[in-house]
């Protein structure tokens, strides 16, 4: 069902390290439901977590331990985020990393743990406390396919990618996978990711790395702009390989960067190209702002617009909506004689009126694609923002009205 | 269709207010789409307008008109917004203007036009002019109803209401009409409304009156966060009374300002009732917050969410999306241990954690009512907020997604 997309081929595995997933029984359906990720010593870690302030146990636990040691393990449960769950849940959380640092003889500190599933409801803990006795047995180099399907929720489709590039004539490799159906389910959805490098990488310019290219990627997407409490991006670099380590002041970190980009656009678009009940993949682009933010929240009003949603849904080129959201996006001083409008490459509205050369013909042809450029030029300024986003269906309003049913 | 309303009985006359609708031909379907308010002279009048950047034609040429004159008579079309039609749509909104002006021989900036309907299309001018030679032939104080019929567009229901007061001795009438599906389609619905009393009001004050009203009612609902090019908002008083004139130190103006807040109150609520798919009437309170504008946010927060609203068509007490909702509303130093969630008056969330006297049954219970409360206590602070909204239904969808095919 996902819109240009299908499940993925052949991850590389990536030096440094292991995975496994195993069917722990959290989930009801018998499907993975648990995904151990294990790091050699050696490696630099760099994460960005959800701002919801009701943030999942897992999370405040997550960067905690962050803060305090470097990740040797990543725990991830599917099938219940853990949240909403009080100290009972904290407890919890600690006691499934005390459990897996036991399995694999590392400090709990060294133990991310991450939860995704349904808000409001205990792990269940002795079926957790089997599952981590399980799932250490089957750890492997090769098994990213398996932990991209172990953490999935609602997802139709594993969502993961490799990239490779060279730096001081080493090979590196950059693997990732993630989860979620686009955000717009905080109870069930959760945007996980997880990507590792065997680049040898210098700890805080990897977390510099993760912050920049997370808000052109996981933070430019949207379904409904509902966020999780549990959202989570880790990036890991094992130091596998034999690069001079990486630092801002290195000649060839874009290149790394560049690559990087690339994982986390291909991860983040995947969410929405998976989103529920999703027909249509679409770019909002909007130039010409005065500022970076102000490009951001205006295309942003755009994607969040339920009418916008309803008419893509519908195939429909009802350009009047579209301007509504432009015109209700708090721009500053907008001239609204200044803004254009395109859908891909065809001008609907020129100078703030509908273009002399436009006709309904033309904005269907756009319309009834499924993939879709909305562009929007503010005559304001020389700031750009691109997000991404979904249309809103039906089977939208099924999926999240009958999911509990 | 419309939650818990039906179609108004008796509207009262107001002295000095005569009124006319007219099928003009503007709509296809053959329903009257042509309304004027005549006012005669001594009025005093306030007005809010709506705050998107591209507004229509008409509201810029009402602004004008309403800095330079009094109004002796409002022009209202619906089927056509006369939105996004540049120097054409300007020029015609003016000729409607002085077609009006030269059948009651009044000033043209005494004309005040509103337009509301699909976006982007020419007014049929010829169409209009017959209609306004026609509609001007059968005024009448007592065509209140029919007024409100005319003005609707995707409405199911006429909206309007009457309420009396007694200032200084004198009966004082309030009566007002309002169309939209609750502002869910900006090339359709637009938010109109006109209400008018006898009282002799002073300027200022009427103004003041109206923007503190509409900031606790028309500005205190939604249905999907779309805002219109067209919305507004106009309040006549024509000092047919024999009040002394109100202004802001008289010793009874807040008898005036409640019953007017009753009327703008009943017509925002009649909106949300009657929005297009709306199954359930929901009030979302939010209080202990630091300021009104924080309460409102949060409140708007949970009101916009498409999770929230699906949630609440299906009858589900999925409190998960509602706290993730208040998560992510950007309250500062927001502690969610001192946050309260309740449905009507079953406590849902205590300091943060599920209450531990709540049962799903309990939920269910408010859940399946046609009218629901949410209510937010943040625990940081002393001010609050209240707005109304929808449900997202299936219906929803397929009349946004339908509409034009």
């Amino acid at each position: 069902m996902a819109v240009g997309l299908s499940d993925p081929d052949e991850i590389l595995p990536v030096a440094g390290i292991k995975l496994a997933s195993c069917a722990a029984g959290i989930k009801k359906n018998g499907k993975h439901d648990l995904v151990v990720i294990v790091v050699d010593e050696g490696a630099t870690c760099a994460a960005t977590f959800t701002q919801n302030a009701f943030c999942a146990a897992p999370v405040t636990l997550a960067k905690k331990h962050l803060s305090q040691n470097t990740p040797r393990a990543l725990l991830i449960n599917a099938g219940n985020a853990n949240a909403g769950t009080g100290e009972t849940g904290m407890q919890n959380a600690i006691q499934s990393c005390v459990w897996l640092s036991e399995k694999l003889q590392c400090l709990t500190d060294q133990v991310l743990p991450f939860s995704t599933g349904v808000i409001g409801e205990q792990l269940p803990m002795p079926v957790l406390n089997a599952g981590i006795n399980q799932v250490v047995k089957n750890i492997s180099e090769d098994s990213w396919l398996l932990a991209a399907k172990g953490i999935m929720t609602t997802d139709t489709v594993a969502k993961a990618i490799s990239r490779t590039l060279v730096l001081d004539g080493q090979k590196i490799t950059i693997s990732g996978i993630a989860k979620g159906s686009g955000m717009i389910c905080p109870d069930m959805a959760t945007m996980l990711s997880f990507i590792a490098t065997d680049a040898n990488v210098e700890t805080d310019f990897l977390q510099q790395c993760l912050s920049d290219v997370v808000e052109q990627s996981f933070n430019s997407i949207t379904v409904d702009g509902d966020t999780s409490t549990n959202d989570a991006c880790v990036l890991i670099a094992t130091a596998k390989a034999n690069n001079r380590q990486l630092n801002k002041a290195s000649e060839d970190a874009s290149l790394f960067v560049d690559e990087l980009n690339e994982v986390c656009q291909f991860l983040a678009q995947a969410i929405i190209r998976d989103a529920e009940g999703a027909t249509k993949f679409v770019t909002v682009t909007v130039s010409q702002a005065q500022s970076t933010a102000e490009a951001k929240n205006v295309a942003y009003t755009i994607a969040h617009s339920p009418l916008v949603k309803t008419a893509l849904f519908a195939s429909d080129p009802n350009w009047g909506r579209i301007l509504a959201a432009v015109g209700r996006a708090g721009v500053e001083q907008l001239d609204i004689n200044n803004v254009n409008l395109y859908l891909d490459d065809v001008c609907i509205v020129r100078n703030g009126s509908v273009a002399d050369d436009y006709s309904e013909e033309k904005g269907q042809t756009v319309m009834n694609q499924e993939e879709i450029t909305i562009r929007v030029e503010l005559g304001g300024g020389n700031d750009s923002a691109t997000i991404w986003t979904s249309d809103l269906s039906h089977e939208y309003v099924r999926i999240n009205a009958e999911y509990r049913s």
